[in-house]
């Protein structure tokens, strides 16, 4: 038996419709299932595995999630964002039998508590978005992260952490960086999130995007796909960034490069994606002008000091559903759009179904890694293995009906030899 | 006292949200609205005047309807589709004070009763967009069209239609075609309808756009701006057009240029904008791929045969909000959205706040100018005088703090000489 | 017999080899030249007819004089621009039977002594570019106009030089405006100037686009062509103009847009593209940043002011083949391409062949048009007629092999309808 | 005294103005050697040092060999393709003291006795460009190999085969990857191919890239380049991979994908940049249409192959400069540009000078760092530090004028810790 804790298990039906949707729209994981399905209970890869994940709790999710009860786990799932959660999609989730800790808008007391609920499961395996679950493992509940025998992460960001914890020799298990797979970064955070941003900016606002200037704090992955696209849309792009290198490929791709503080007087609409603390502060958002948009996409909803600026503020109010305009002493407002949280997925619907599809690909080959290596592995943070990205990429290949070339054994021969 | 049939009143303060966030973004009606303000009721340009108006009932279009009050105008308002009426913007509107008749998703029937009772308030002048409103003035209601003095139609459908009148000497007051100005057209179909249409596409589908292949049919101002963001999204763009012209110049832009019939098992997306109808017809739609997505974003929902698909299909179900999903005999899927209405307005916000800005300081102008001249007007289309567009392009430029160049009289004179 | 004032006859190889290049890249003229090879000499439809062209003298026009001829014209060609005659084409040219006048860098004096001698041949029609033979007919040769039936003209320039002398009522003879058929102002005055353009500046200065600020001054056809590919080659793009709607669209478009003044500092490459003069004055210049390059893609070389540079700058020097450095008084350097004559023609091969091939049978058809209806014509300016347009864009598809939809009756009643 | 095997040394003038050109636009370049001029002989960094270059000999690789020149080394250079030497600009380098050896479109035994000449200066540290002057230290020059410190490799094909060496543990001294530093492949692979490849492309051909469907081999650094500026010239592209990871990111990219021999019927204009060889074989070659372009932008002339076309083709003649077209049996034409060699260098001038001069910085850097280190390093490839790629990055904004944020200690922390 399941337990959840959901918003209304009513709301399951439109939960479920929209499952049904991406689940025809992510082959990979769909020809998974059929795979499974047609397996004994005792032949499925994960029987008898505890499993609990912590990611955004929306339809691409909640079938992943599904997939790997179906290869045989035992699942308890809970969200990584406050916002993020879908209720209905909960709903449906929990009424497919798999135990859902996660609301809505909920306080950041349930939502530590829900994570802690989703960890009493004793989990075997994790799988975290963004370092929270991990983070609760070394620290409030030491106790059980001793069950656990590894676990896969999601985000750049908890990449990051997991690996400071290993340099401090923290680390209590070992994980794999599912970021890291070329299938994962290369797409996800630059296709997925270059699309969803915007998305998630043009339904929330009505705003035109064409003629306007957009300035994108940091230009790795997720940036360039925010940037890239803005610029399709017709805008003007200023990047800011503090990697020289980057920032100069920022200017040969077309885009303007500044400081925040030069930027902030010209830009209309603000975007963070650095993976960093304090981007845009309210110094800088007194330099604004009046009316200008500001959101993040990185993973914490510190990028943009939203928290200062309520502070700072003379008087704020709802502007349009999903967004908060603050009054600044000088007169002039600032648009929060989903309280500084991930601008794709706290006021959107996240990345395309067929870009999860990929990255969730990645995630389901690493966990069978992890159940058949952990005992060999150290508690360090292990990249994705180059069989897995390659499995995967024939697998979308074939997918999309794509044929492509191989080496002949004299090409292959040929780009091994210096003799000529 | 205005009268008004809407959902429910009570849905006003929503309403007001929304028309009060678009406010803030429609600097040309803003300013009017200021300049307004200031005069007193007898110095109002429309005082005495009765205007009723069809449009898409929703943020943007309902501040067009109270600016219009404010400058004197006792105004009747309806939809003009039943998809695109949002019922918390029809509330505010009423509860401001204006007469309104709209309800989202209302029958047939009411839909043509909401525009009779529009008409009922005996207009001096009107607003039409799509030509319901002057279809009605010229069959079942011709009684009413005697005091209708001019008015003013939005949109190229309407403007076909009103020419055609015009041919066969049926047209029984003067109209202006808004919707050619420069500053309407240039705009509106193209950077409006551009991102409108791929708002509405990512949001309802929550599908990747790169990587698709997306086929438009058509190729004038809409389709261009169709096209052109969904080739700025990734997706490679097959073109079907009519005349042979327009299908150099789609090709030259970078796009596949075939018929319907060699697109039809390429495209993963389909969206059409011609104006026409049956311009994807059951027979299209058989030799389709599997769970395709088929939109319209012309006026009339006749470009995609959907009345005969549904005759055709064996059966068919909602596959996610503003989708449904027909099962073929042959077993494919064709997923249409909005039931083939306008995809951006009918499943979406329609366009941005500051392209309805442009085409909306042109229709007010446009009264104005009919009000003023309609005596000495024949029963004909009339095109929007290059005062209103020079007017109305230096108020956009000085909005956005933009100087440009002018010519100096040696320049002026050297552009009109042959003798060098 | 043919007489001709070229740099070498023996260059004519080298000229009949890149004929040849283009023939075989001009599917248009090529099936002309096939269809009239097949004609006796009577049957040609130029037979017994004198015809007089003024036109860059490079391969593609050389072509069109060929075909010329082949349809039993007696041709006599000159150049239209001093730099920008192929002295081994037009060797080519005089050496296959035609009357050529025009050496690469020739005086002005030169210039203009050829257009005189061309003009001797006593030609019934005119093919002009730009307007000098037009100019020459009406200023010094007026006892030659009396002998031509009428002409066609290929450049917006000209067109405007000739609606000039229409209104002053000087113009002696019909004129086709060539520039303004669909066929030939979408594609060559957008794609062709946009490519050849960039061809040109890229060649002779080897110089990165990507990262560098680009001002385009005009945003008329062939402005949007330069400024569409500066941006696709990387640069951030600056527009300067002095009609209102089209610097919205040109900030629509994703570029800024300044006065030349405020450009003048900001800017790394200049490109003038208006068709008016002054355009860039020394005030300009004087406000620019070291080592700037300025170039003209306008028909006269009136529009970056040279002459008063060359009077302003403290010294000169040949910067490169094509590149002139002037040094100002401020220590600054001022490179000007090709004396700031046409860039992609005086220091590049013009535009492409298949561009030139779509104008080149705008003009062809428009000769026979005139030779047709010349006795019926008033002496204006004529547009080119809707059924050459149709004739050769049906032309162009069947050339590439490409398929479009065609309307069917109900459809072509539906359009023409007004009463569902 | 320096000894020179050139063509003409009167050619001089002419490559001395290309250089200064290019020194003007080459500002790390132009900087280093502004401060080297301040040094005393015995102060500058290359004192002592012989330096022998293979490196396409035009003017920014000429200017390099000065610049190094300048640094105290005595510098001995060739070319590394026989098409690529400019003539003028061997000439210029030549006067002023430096030993060339490099004549345009030389016989292979000549360009390999020229090799063979740079090498008998005994050098102590070589910088090589593909790998033929490393491959003639092991190969028939083993003798001078023993006096070579270490060297630095300029291409990726340079740096594959180098890695064979070390592989087999035949390489004999130690090599730099300077291809593999940040601030060379990012920008010169990328930005610097992908518009010299175009920019020789357009001259050669003067033809029209917009309407083309466009084929490129390998989307690597360079393919990516090539594509993005194929489709931003208005070209449809087709991507040919052999990497799936690599393949599914140029279809996210708005590419089609398939094999060489399904896109040979369809291109219009094929480009190689896989490092490999028979990547275009006769096979493909008979399955094109008539008329069709090839040309390489690898290192090696053996990726399209010539050779094999050669003797399959009926006949040969030049279809335009640089342009050789072969009649295959079956009557179609393809047309070969640059004999397959590079198509950027063999037929144009190359990448742009502000892309070099990065590209050239990095070689600078990496030439010091290997006379200071050589003792110490083994006969392996190594990377350029990254302390190189941070200098030479902050150099370029500080050159454009451009600044960017730096992460505050706080921020620095916070990226580094795991604890909230």
């Amino acid at each position: 038996m399941n337990n959840y804790d959901v918003l209304d298990i009513s709301l399951a039906p439109s939960g479920a419709l929209k499952i049904a949707w991406v689940r025809d729209h992510m082959p990979l994981l769909h020809a998974l299932e059929d795979k499974l399905q047609a397996l004994s209970p005792e032949e499925r890869p994960l029987a008898g595995v505890k499993l609990s994940i912590s990611i955004h709790m929306e339809a691409k999710t909640a079938y992943l999630c599904q997939v790997l009860a179906l290869a045989g786990a035992t699942v308890a799932a809970t969200g990584c964002n406050m916002l993020s959660t879908q209720d209905d999609v909960a709903a449906a989730l929990a009424a497919s039998g798999i135990s859902v800790y996660a609301i809505h808008a909920e306080s950041e007391a349930d939502y530590y508590r829900h994570i802690e609920m989703t960890l009493e499961h004793k989990p075997n395996l994790i799988i975290d978005d963004g370092g929270d679950l991990v983070n609760m493992l070394h620290t409030k509940r030491p106790d059980l992260a001793a069950e656990v025998w590894g676990g896969c992460e999601e985000t750049t960001t908890g990449v990051i952490r997991l690996k400071a914890m290993q340099a401090e020799g923290k680390l209590r298990f070992p994980m794999v960086a599912v970021n890291d797979a070329r299938m994962k970064h290369l797409f996800d955070n630059r296709y997925g999130t270059g699309q969803s941003v915007w998305d998630s900016i043009m339904h929330n606002t009505n705003l035109i995007v064409a003629s306007k200037t957009v300035v994108v704090a940091g230009y790795g992955w997720c940036g360039r796909g925010i940037a890239m696209r803005a610029a399709a849309l017709g805008a003007r792009v200023i990047i800011c960034e503090v990697d020289a290198v980057k920032a100069i490929e920022a200017r040969m791709d077309g885009h303007a490069v500044m400081t925040m503080a030069g930027a902030a007087p010209l830009g209309d609409i603000f975007i963070t994606a650095t993976g960093c603390k304090d981007v845009i502060t309210t110094d800088h958002m007194q330099l604004m002008k009046d009316n200008v948009l500001l959101c993040n996409s990185g993973h914490f909803n510190v990028e943009v000091c939203v928290t200062e600026l309520a502070a700072l503020a003379v008087s704020h109010h709802e502007a349009r559903a999903n967004i908060e305009a603050f009054v600044l002493p000088n007169g002039k407002r600032i648009n929060i759009i989903a309280e500084g949280r991930l601008v794709n997925i706290a006021a959107s619907n996240g990345h395309p179904a067929e870009i999860m599809d990929l990255s969730f690909a990645v995630q389901y080959h690493s966990v069978l890694y992890m159940l058949a290596n952990h005992e060999s592995l150290e508690n360090k943070v292990y990249d994705v293995s180059t069989e897995i990205d390659d499995l995967i990429s024939r697998e979308v290949l074939a997918a999309w009906g794509v044929t492509i070339d191989s080496l002949s054994p004299e090409q292959r021969e040929y780009l091994h030899s210096w003799q000529v």
